[in-house]
């Protein structure tokens, strides 16, 4: 197994620093060969250091952030001030060749203005994608991107998002031809407006990609697609809504069960059944979006991720670095719609 | 209590004209002042007067219709050819001042294609929109438009959308001033395209608005805001990515307790809390989205609605005559938005 050096932004979260400290040493257990490099103030890299046992000590070093960056801080201004900050310093460490990837739970549009500029697209990628795995009816997960790196996007955008998603979904679960579809309003050609029914076109046309055409809201979910494909803002938007209703249908069954003596032993006779539910949906394990399209592996950690989910994040990026999907998405870019 | 006359298309839907015949019976047997005239084929028509009971023969009178819209049929041919249809009857019926509404479980765009022409938009209205009772975690209902009566919309169709389901919550459920909110992919002012940051600008200025600012697509559900304004694409989306996640719940509590016969038990105990949950969360009562801003009141049905979805979106339709929705719209419209 290669060595892997992984650079971890453990500031700017809201939980603060001290959410990553069992994950990282969680994660430095499982992976013998991973070396970390936390990017934190002095204060939270002394708190780590001690924190961890002596055992692990030697796997993980440091750099001390002069700067956090805040999580309402708008990108552009994180970006022109920000350069001592942890964020900024992980993403250099990859730029600099000493990390192979970094995780990070801070401010979402800071990190991918930050990511964007210091890491730069791969060849024949205008802009870097949000992606996420979602559980599905049928346990088989599906890739949903963008989940909001950009708002605005175009039919060639949505184009490089369904080649990326595919071979990330082909790398990371040897799936050999991912099913890919659009989102949209509708199954028909005739929905959807003027920039989906060019992507539509530009699908079809793509060597090299197993395009099934669009697919609607609930189809995310359906488990008869590997990769789901639309713009920043209807993805963030969409992904945001079924958090919202899962979380509701979670309240439901809380609250029914509390009504009365009854119904409360009932609910506890029911908690093995809901635990094993929960497992399966835990957003835990859900949690760390890729950024992708980028040449260097920037993942994402939910800003209230728990120890568990902080603990994912960082597998996901130790996952995505042994399979080098930079190097893969570079490959396919090249092969399938640079060269035509 | 005013007579009502309702215009009902029973064709078009997935399930076929029969899904309507004892939703049609049980309101007219919970509404006395209620006449129906339905729009269907000759032998849908004989067949429902062959269902009712005598009684209730003289509450419903037929318009045989000599086309019906395809499910696929394109909204502009639907409307150019289809002059004969149920669908066209029912709001023909409408305009003539024969019915006081209408709902229908057809073709979605056929529908909003020629509700718009046949009943003209409010003035003051740009498009029409559709609209939707959703449950959230607080026991108060959200209401989410616009659910994709149109596909692209700039900051003033944003603006009427926010005023129109404002009234509508406010008219129907007696809320003062209801919370109206605009969808975005974050809660900082910097956040969302210019077409957004616009509406927000414009939802700020608006008199007699209760505008608390932008949600997430979480907080939907959250049951903190009246009404939700998005555009139609996001609103789609949103409304169908839920309704897939809720699904997926479901199906897991089912599969869950299948798995062997102890598992099997348990689930039997928890029955009557599913249900309980279920009929709070039951998709049939929520049936029956609403087109606002049009000089009528028209609802649309699932395609795929049961007989019961089928009586909820009639009880809609009544409700929405008996408070005059439209004269309410056009009132406030005309205070809040022509006057400035």
């Amino acid at each position: 197994m290669q060595k892997v050096t992984l650079a971890i932004d453990i500031m700017g979260g809201d939980r603060g620093p001290h959410i990553f400290f069992s994950a990282i040493k969680r994660v430095l257990l499982d992976f013998k060969n991973l070396h970390i490099i936390v990017c934190a103030s002095q204060q939270a890299s002394d708190e780590l250091m001690q924190f961890l046992p002596d055992i692990l000590k030697s796997k993980v070093s440091t750099r001390v952030s002069a700067q956090i960056v805040d999580m309402e801080m708008r990108p552009a201004l994180a970006l022109r001030k920000m350069t001592q900050s942890s964020m900024r310093q992980a993403l250099d460490l990859i730029k600099q060749g000493d990390a192979h990837g970094c995780v990070s739970c801070g401010n979402t549009g800071a990190l991918m203005a930050m990511a964007h500029y210091v890491l730069k697209t791969l060849p024949g990628i205008s802009r870097p994608a949000l992606v996420s795995s979602l559980p599905t009816m049928t346990h088989n997960k599906v890739l949903l991107l963008d989940l909001g790196a950009s708002i605005n996007c175009d039919a060639e955008n949505l184009l490089q998002y369904a080649v990326m998603g595919s071979v990330l979904k082909q790398s990371c679960e040897a799936i050999k031809a991912p099913k890919v579809a659009l989102l949209n309003v509708g199954e028909e050609d005739i929905k959807g407006n003027s920039d989906i029914q060019h992507a539509d076109a530009l699908l079809k046309n793509a060597e090299g990609l197993n395009y099934i055409g669009y697919v609607e809201g609930d189809d995310i979910f359906a488990g008869q697609v590997d990769v789901v494909v639309t713009d920043g803002f209807t993805g963030n938007i969409a992904l945001k809504a079924s958090e919202g209703i899962a979380k509701l249908l979670m309240h439901e069954i809380k609250s029914t069960t509390q009504q009365n003596v009854m119904t409360l032993l009932f609910g506890k006779l029911m908690l093995p059944f809901l635990k094993k539910i929960y497992q399966r949906m835990n957003p835990d394990q859900y949690n760390g979006a890729s950024l992708i399209g980028l040449r260097g592996i920037v993942i994402k950690s939910h800003g209230n991720a728990t120890a568990d989910a902080c603990y994912y994040a960082i597998k996901k990026a130790i996952a995505e670095i042994e399979i080098s999907v930079p190097d893969r998405i570079k490959t396919k870019i090249e092969k399938e719609l640079l060269e035509q």
